[in-house]
């Protein structure tokens, strides 16, 4: 008989994060692993699979876990377990992800995006317990989204909900990785942060451009470097758009700010919350609650197991 | 005992419309009056009830019906009928509608936002039929929005979920009524488009101003006019990022498009839809459909009588 508890895995852009999750929300175990180059979709499969199976061989006297829930980086219909590009993860497109894991692995799979299980994660036991409805924002090298509306991710029509890095918020803008111009992912991800301070220093050194990072930007700002300053509070702006646009437009009751970048704490999300402040319909402006996330990288692998236990009813 | 019938009416910035609506969509009867010239919260409330009990007595042998169900062009919190604010309806704040109403009248009321009810009613009887969730534009003298999920609009914490208009798309973009940069409503309403159209042409003459309607910009661009073609061509591309936007962000099966404005049908609605077709996550291009409303003035009061008929289940 199996247990009582699932495997959750969350494999972003990097690592692969694995753990024992419980039903009532406790990481019984958890592993990280780097993620495994893989230059075809079979040869991802059989890596995940391995390291699932090894994570699982690793738990000696627990029972077999209820089955597989995994957040992935990319975007995901959930419904079929099929990703459609992994951008992050090998550049490679049309994964059928859910059923080859399934096959492989002899277990139930679910699948799903993986900041949609970050903002599952945080709503069940992080930052947004309690919520009606929460928006979150996952700011990392890229900027995702993900709508929590009745206890459940709206995932929309065809599971892309959320993107909220990809739409518009200045027109003429900076160019972005999708091909579009100003989308808010081209004017407050990790990637943009170190960009825009590469150009506005004019720094030239190849070794000199590996050595910035979204980190070391905030950092000297804190320290008062102007450019820094400059480069941070621009950021701050295009997210605080993105927050109005967000309140605007779905008006959730609460709005979380996760990921890599959001370390960077209030440096960034405290402007940002005062620019979406001057931009929301001004009778609700106290209405508009912006939050960190606080679960860190248990997000995801917890959001995942939600889904599982949740939604799949395992 | 009250008939199976509500009396519905829409009340916009130029007109108040009535009508008596059967539970199966049938528009029974309809009327058309001016919108009365009130300069308090008061007046206003007489003068509605006034219509719609003079309404009422003219529809002679029918029984009483079951209540009043109300659209307003005003943000509102549907749950309490209480209308924020009417930028267009006198400038009012702060209307306690339906509350007033229901004591002026003696019967139930229920009041929500007039592009909502637009959104329902073509969802319930016109070119949203069947869909599993839309979203609809409402283009006139504004840009107002409206999400259908799950059968009914989402409102949002607050009531103001779907305000498209005040999404910025354009952040160094030119001034919005709301004192805002580039939201999307300072670039594609009526009056952007009227206020584009007087200053690329450089019309000076109040007379010749006054003699500018969106409507006739349209036609001047039908009939070739370079500087109306230009005008319309940004307000298109304009549009085009909005509804690329709300399908990244919310995905909905649908968009429509509706309102005033979107009578200029092909010239705005096709190279709107096609420059957002360039916009959206390419593997799901063909997955976005923008279809034009087609209920006209009748959407508004039949998407209030469906609140009342299916979401108060008078």
């Amino acid at each position: 008989m199996n247990g009582s508890h699932v495997v959750a895995v969350d494999v972003g852009g990097t690592n692969v994060r694995l753990g024992m999750i419980r039903e009532d929300g406790e990481v019984i175990r958890r592993r990280r692993t780097k993620i495994p180059e893989a230059t075809g979709a079979s040869m991802l499969y059989q890596a995940l699979s391995d390291r699932i199976l090894a994570f699982m061989a690793s738990n000696g006297n627990l029972p077999a876990p209820k089955g597989v829930a995994l957040g992935f980086a990319g975007p995901t219909d959930s419904s079929a377990g099929y990703v459609y590009c992994a951008p992050n993860v090998g550049g490679l497109v049309d994964l059928s992800l859910g059923r080859s894991l399934q096959r492989l692995l002899g277990l139930p799979v679910l699948v799903a995006n993986d900041a949609n299980c970050a903002a599952l994660g945080e709503f069940w036991c992080g930052a947004g317990m309690g919520a009606r409805s929460l928006f979150m924002f996952t700011l990392g090298t890229g900027v995702g989204g993900s709508l929590v509306i009745g206890g459940d991710i709206w995932e929309g029509e065809w599971g892309i909900a959320g993107e909220i890095g990809h739409t518009v918020i200045d027109a003429g803008g900076p160019k972005c990785n999708c091909g579009k111009r100003g989308c808010l992912e081209a004017l407050a991800s990790g990637t943009a942060i170190v960009r825009d301070y590469i150009r506005r220093a004019g720094i030239r050194s190849p070794g000199k451009r590996k050595a910035i990072t979204a980190k070391a930007v905030f950092e000297r700002a804190k320290q008062g470097d102007g450019i820094a300053k400059k480069v941070v509070a621009d950021a701050a702006r295009a997210l605080g758009i993105g927050i109005a646009n967000v309140f605007n437009l779905i008006n959730p009751e609460l709005i979380l700010i996760g990921g890599g970048i959001s370390r960077a704490g209030a440096t960034l999300i405290k402007p940002a919350a005062a620019h979406a402040r001057e931009l929301v319909f001004p009778p609700l402006k106290h209405n508009l609650k912006v939050r960190k996330a606080r679960l860190g990288d248990d997000a995801g692998l917890l959001g995942a197991a939600y889904l599982a236990f949740r939604r799949a009813g395992w």
